[in-house]
């Protein structure tokens, strides 16, 4: 990312492309980088796979994440930063820690018919039995599936094949399971230097005001916000830099059971 | 477009972005124009407002295009050409001239509920008497409806906001109705030069594996067929330009009244 932003500032748009990589983190965070050189910063990355194609039934395809920050002047900056699938990977595993079944047109079966069942669907995963998590847009074409899987596949194509790295069923991020040879997810930076293409002050001024425009637009009956991207983020992000992270119960459990297995001390904060 | 290919030969990538438009047309026309030079294209555009953000009843904004191709080998080159709402505008035209009732999950009243009246959703719009068309994900957050809310204010935020055009509600494309002053609609077009990156054969041979990968794997129950983004529609030119295009009845009636309106002559090809 630092490459990216280098280029960006010397030519006005900078891509690098990764290869020989692992699980990468949080999209958001490279794309944010960019900021503080005054540009636009993109961030995308392809996964292991666990998203079916429209009309599929086997997980070809990662959740592939997208993330592009832009600066504003006096709000916080714009960061969208989503997986491609209609939800991530992570809201599956959180969803079988709580035992809540999945929501209709989250995931399908080995059949590819739909399925709620969030713990069958993560075995399936990992033991490469069929089904899996569905695209942006859910099943087949009716609400724009085909949509989030071309998405999907357009990450792929600019983290995976561009770079020269594994793409579709072929991402195996940490290599085999317990051999220590390097995984071969692929990642995309890029950035936009905004000085390139007009005023820096101008472009903050208007971000400021689509912004407001949204955030101050009306609000659908029983609504009583619209947020833009990042802002959630932003504020949980101040509001646990002051009060800490709160944990669910069963994840407490989940951390002190490890620690007891490797005999480590679990210290917790106010663990009421 | 062509600059954008210019710089992106000269630099690695190439970026312009473009102001003082009107509606420019089928996105994936300015992507594909990057084929020729070995580049992957990208193209995107803003739109006039139609489209309501998350949890809000009024349309603030474009269903905002993107798209992006790239080269394959042997296969057809990957074209994703795709509005960042659910529908694009012209679907609801559609479904209005047939008499259909739209799918929920497409569009919503002015009061932020589920709406299925094309002809009410379109003249509301006409009107700017609130609700509009959904962002891909459909309404509210359980299926992604923020995540295609992000996209299409991402798609603003660089085809509008960076090149100085207008956006969000402020897009006017043409003008005000009936006066002849520019429109103020933003485009962004974007060029990588894959050669920048690895050669281009590589790439291609890569670009023909994940295609059939994708293609190659597993239907689910009652499904024939996999297809990858641009393959339906370069089918589609193929036999339209063998056996032309067909129209329906009530597309042929709306012709034959304009032409009588202009006393014009309306010459089908085969009209039965």
């Amino acid at each position: 990312m630092r490459l990216a932003i280098e280029k960006a500032r010397e030519g006005g748009a900078g891509f690098v492309a990764v290869r020989n990589s692992n699980h990468y983190g949080i999209a958001g965070y490279y794309a944010i980088m960019a900021l503080d050189s005054d540009c636009i910063g993109i961030s995308m990355t392809n996964a292991s796979p666990s998203v079916v194609p429209t009309f599929g039934r086997e997980a070809i395809l990662g959740t592939n994440p997208l993330s592009v920050a832009a600066p504003a002047g006096q709000e916080r900056p714009f960061v969208l930063d989503m997986a491609t699938s209609v939800v991530p990977r992570g809201k599956l595993e959180l969803y079988h820690r709580l035992a809540k079944p999945l929501l209709e047109g989250w995931a399908v079966d080995e059949r590819g018919s739909t399925a709620t069942d969030a713990g069958v669907i993560l075995r399936n995963l990992r033991e490469r039995l069929g089904g899996g998590i569905l695209p942006l847009g859910g099943k087949g074409e009716e609400l724009g599936g085909h949509k989030g899987y071309g998405l999907a596949l357009m990450v792929d194509i600019l983290s995976g094949v561009l770079g020269g790295a594994g793409y579709a069923d072929r991402v195996s991020p940490k290599g085999e399971r317990g051999k220590m040879k390097p995984g071969n997810v692929g990642h995309l930076f890029g950035a936009l230097l905004i000085e390139a293409f007009r005023p820096l002050e101008e472009f903050k001024a208007d971000m400021d005001e689509i912004i407001r425009c949204l955030k101050g637009s009306a609000k659908a009956e029983g609504e009583s916000r619209i947020y833009f991207h990042g802002e959630k983020e932003w504020e949980m992000e101040e509001e646990r830099s002051k009060r800490g992270i709160p944990l669910h119960p069963r994840v407490v459990t989940m951390m002190e059971e490890i620690a007891e297995e490797l005999n480590l001390s679990l210290v917790l904060d106010n663990p009421s």
